[in-house]
């Protein structure tokens, strides 16, 4: 028994270069979905909208989504060139939910920061947002898809669209006044889709790389995932735009688009596994279960 | 800004004890189900389907389910009764999918257990199987709901009824082939439930307590998340079946019924939130989302 492959993978990106179709008789795999791209396919990350967030551990990158949450991406940007988040911590780490960090730190204020922004918790499904849409139901909204690298929900009836809580996406939190998430403390989804939040909370982005040094922190054992005690928070060194920071100290990532039929062929890959572990293919997609793949410039 | 609410609990137990309808105009919320729940609402775990799971930083509880993988259950027992898995390890931690177990070891046989089984991946649905079925849309699975303590799709078409890999599900790793799953490699879902899965290979039990103990392993930097040296194998101190423990040494804990109006409260409390938090209650709930709570016996 290879135990290599006694699972397969949920996204085997180590293995994608050099994979080529062995059967032109049958779908592509995500792997040759992935090989065969071009590289009209891939859009390299915005540095004006892109965070480092910075720990011991190493460095985590966020793409914000200034589409759907202007203000609040606007708000941290404002946060993060005042060093808003430089020697805060990571304070909570709920198993199956979220990791969050940031505010609270009652001596800093946020300073050219707003303290409050109105909820951008839905945005005006228009044109601009052309989505390219998953072709099976979703429980939590009439019409899902993704617009822009990012999931979402949408209605066509109240013309509203929105962010999906997707393992990964980040979040502003607030108190019960919906006014409240003014980005000064963010979350992060690291367990099954929370997609109950959608629609109560902004989401402002999403981690492109370095998700595994936040959902494998150490849960807290305070009510709610709170670290009990502050020698159990997580130091956060600094959060910087990359447009901040020298050229050469950029990543040098690429994310595929989500409007292009490579992307189309991706999702079929996902909703119909065609490698030889699978029996029975799904025949359906969950939104949150669609990669949006990120990778090194070539 | 009280930041411990700035974010709703996934499920917030730790604070249950105590809650009380403040409001009885409004459904209950689902920490106000459970404190409202009758000792007929919970049942204990069965000793002889009870394993522990003890590494050194602590004992893992988990529940077999004999009434969806009946031979793979015995196989485990088996495997557990002959000390199999003492002294093995945790070899794989794949970032929002799975952490691994067990096998491989070449140098310990299965002894009395059989080498290959039967793929149990779905079961005749039958009363013997009751089962308290959502109200709502699922895209993996034409019914799905729990039965036995257990999330559970169905197809009333086939008559096949499986176990739905959610958050927390433990299953036999198998190779292509799908007799090789045995059960002496184990495997927990760590991320957002891979449904694809679901028919595909065997579910035999789920994680009860301890689960952050697994979920917040580092993660492999191996290909599919295998840990790159074996000096970052987790050991396992032990496997034991809860009957094989003395008295003293067992878990006492208790687990919500599934099939009760309680339950059926504690869903729709999932369904649509009632708190002051929520704006926009969903109107749905997702099979994955909905707890299977345990708590200390009384």
């Amino acid at each position: 028994m290879d135990l290599r492959c006694a699972l397969p993978a949920a996204c085997c990106l180590a293995l994608a270069s050099g994979v080529v179709a062995d059967d032109s008789h049958r779908a592509p795999t995500m792997a040759e979905v992935v090989a065969a791209s071009k590289p009209s396919d891939w859009r390299p990350l915005d540095p004006e909208y892109t965070l480092y967030l910075q720990m011991a551990t190493g460095r985590i990158v966020i793409e914000l989504a200034p589409a759907f949450a202007p203000e609040h991406v606007a708000n941290i940007r404002t946060l993060v060139r005042q060093g808003y988040f430089d020697g805060l911590a990571i304070y909570r780490s709920q198993d199956n939910f979220v990791v969050q960090w940031g505010g609270p730190d009652s001596k800093r204020g946020p300073g050219k920061a707003r303290a409050t922004l109105p909820p951008e918790f839905t945005v005006e499904w228009n044109p601009a947002l052309p989505l390219t849409r998953l072709p099976d139901v979703d429980g939590y909204a009439p019409v899902v898809g993704f617009s822009g690298g990012f999931p979402v929900g949408a209605d066509p009836q109240t013309r509203q669209a929105w962010l999906a809580h997707c393992y990964g996406m980040i979040g502003a939190g607030r108190d019960n006044d919906v006014t409240t998430g003014n980005g000064a403390e963010l979350y992060v989804v690291i367990g099954h889709a929370p997609r109950y939040l959608d629609r109560n909370i902004a989401l402002v982005g999403r981690v492109v790389r370095g998700m595994e040094l936040l959902s494998a922190l150490p849960r807290g054992t305070g009510p709610l995932g709170y670290y009990a005690k502050p020698e159990q928070h997580v130091p956060i060194s600094s959060v910087r735009l990359a447009a901040d920071m020298p050229t050469a100290e950029r990543e040098r990532l690429e994310v595929m688009r989500t409007d292009t039929p490579t992307f189309a062929a991706l999702i079929e890959s996902r909703r119909n596994r065609r490698d030889d572990w699978y029996k029975v293919p799904a025949g359906h997609v969950e939104l949150c279960t669609v990669p949006i793949v990120a990778r090194p410039m070539p």
